[in-house]
């Protein structure tokens, strides 16, 4: 019953098979010629070699594009519902690597508006102000201040409602109710979204007065937007963006995507103090056996623990260390006590510094954020 | 068969029966009381002694409430699909009245963005220039230039759009396929377009700080927008805006609502040459028989003639005169040529003035116009 699971922008359930994603998408796997091919520019980045960066559409273009001398621009985004936790720093991670890699300008979306009216309990003031505390992770990750620019929908929308208007026009609710899954009872302003969601791919190309590619580093989940924005770029006189996806990565409950909307224990949060990533990582889901005496027996399966997805996404850029990592857990040579040791220093050797330059973020803001 | 016409603001359709739209919309005639009660305020719109601004919503608590020294604003609006017909002046010319009455604020808005996303015909450069060609017919009507503001939605978008979006996020697609009766190959702009229609009523409240009461003169054909707003007008902390609805001017061909979408000739714009009046006032459909001497015989029919129409919409203030006009016609003492003769020149006396006006306009556009 592989096909038992869900992902769209809105709603992902189930164990998501990433291979089978790959087919209902009609995206195309980030194979070893494509590895090659970017290892060139620079050196791989952990995500891409583990294949958690691992699904893609037109990259091969953007880069023929790029080599012959027409840079591109970066769009990558957040809805600001709450605090930012470990999981949405990891296209943005990868981002910061596209841009270091490939010098270019970052547009980074906040979607105010998107959030508010998608859930019921937040105001507006709320998910603006979120969107502030927001950009402060994505700040804190070391954008370039001269080639990265933050924008809220809402304070934005000047310069986007004319390009989303042209690209509304486009798209039916047909499109939308088969992309998405919206039935009758979806606000109007749900509905139109996605109109706001496409035109920052084509703001480089506004702001140059000139056709400019865009790429687009996204969770998988946000793909079924870009798939409409594909759709209509080329009639709106624009490139088609191309995408690069990541995987989720999965909550300290298992193998599903991390969601703010549930359970907060399930997410390490940026702005976690001490105690609390030390109680959560203690009490993640792990592949462990029942007792001591049957781990040391049978192994432990670190297919399945959210210990080591935290490792491997992101806390262990080794390769080697993953693979002996994985090794140990399955020949019964580490416990998960030690596991979850491990990742607490690492996590919060990481929050440690994250923390700090978060707050450094807030005297800079203003040399990111741009305003109509 | 009564029944079998449409009205919606994108459907104007049959042989429209005012008494039954009335209670088909659910809105209040304006009665002898409430003429009455208007007369107190200074003397009364020819519109409103003949009935053709007929029908209302909640003007009686508008006029408490004014009365209590809580002042309202107006909003009324344009489609800037094209040029400005004498149809389209009704209800501007009777928004002049009521702002004189009143000592009133007037927001008018320029919807460039509803008539880009529903007609294919139409960029959003086009419908944003016919949004300033059609502002300067408003301008030459006399408003008051200090308490008049007109907008642009795509130029004052980054005022209007939070609240637009707290409006989208209680209005779902099943109402506006009950209200409009859209369906699902509609695009989403359209779908979600009845969310900026809805902001000018609450922009005087925004502004001062503090719920003011709105009035919106239009044609009854736009009420299918305010009923939505009204719904949700108090949950967004407004008051549900007061509506006084004209009747809509047929057009040259006879009883049915001018339209610039259908054949040019069918309408006087305000721009026509004095030629074009003359060609377009000969060839209007009349009441008149098939020969003079049946005519003189049978009398002819004001009551079906567009002719009649427009001296008792527009171009004859004296009610008396309008009496006798009809009476005449009935009793076969008056021929069509004459008649269009005598409203050619009443046209093109009020189009000569009208058109300088225009022109002057050009220069005060800015003490008119609002941008964010």
């Amino acid at each position: 019953m592989t096909n038992e699971f869900e992902v769209t922008p809105y709603r992902v359930s189930g164990e998501i098979d990433y291979d089978v994603l790959i087919e209902r998408f009609g995206t195309k796997r980030i194979d070893e010629a494509m590895l090659k091919r970017l290892s060139r520019y620079g050196p791989l980045h952990p995500m891409l070699r583990r294949g958690l960066v691992y699904s893609q559409r037109d990259l091969d273009w953007l880069l023929n594009e790029y080599d012959k001398g027409n840079k591109f621009s970066l769009y990558t985004g957040r809805g600001p519902s709450g605090p930012v936790h470990l999981g949405h720093l990891i296209p943005w991670a990868f981002s910061r690597y596209l841009q270091d890699t490939f010098k270019v300008k970052m547009w980074f979306q906040l979607t105010d508006d998107e959030k508010f009216m998608f859930y019921d309990h937040l105001t507006l003031d709320e998910t603006k102000k979120w969107g502030y505390e927001n950009a402060l992770d994505f700040i804190a990750l070391g954008f370039d201040p001269e080639l990265t620019k933050i924008f809220l929908d809402t304070e934005y929308i000047k310069t986007m409602y004319p390009l989303a208007v042209r690209a509304a026009k486009k798209i039916t609710f047909s499109t939308i109710r088969a992309v998405f899954g919206f039935d009758n009872s979806y606000n109007i302003g749900s509905i139109f979204f996605t109109s706001i969601q496409t035109v920052p791919c084509f703001l480089e190309s506004v702001e140059q007065g000139k056709k400019i590619p865009c790429l687009i580093p996204c969770g998988i989940d946000q793909d079924p937007h870009f798939r409409i924005t594909r759709d209509i770029a080329e009639g709106l006189g624009y490139y088609k963006p191309a995408l690069i996806h990541s995987k989720l990565m999965p909550s300290l409950a298992g193998p599903e995507k991390m969601s703010t909307s549930g359970n907060r224990e399930m997410a390490i949060f940026t702005i976690d103090d001490k105690k609390t990533v030390k109680r959560k990582t203690s009490n993640a889901f792990t592949g462990g056996r029942v007792s001591v005496e049957e781990q040391r027996k049978l192994g432990g399966q670190p297919e399945v623990c959210s210990v080591h997805a935290y490792f491997n996404y992101f806390f262990e850029s080794d390769d080697a260390k993953i693979r002996e990592m994985y090794d140990e857990c399955r020949a019964g040579k580490i416990l998960c006590g030690e596991c979850k040791e491990r990742l607490f220093e690492k996590v919060w050797n990481f929050l440690e510094v994250h923390q700090k330059k978060r707050l450094e973020a807030k005297k800079v803001l203003d040399d990111f954020f741009v305003r109509d």
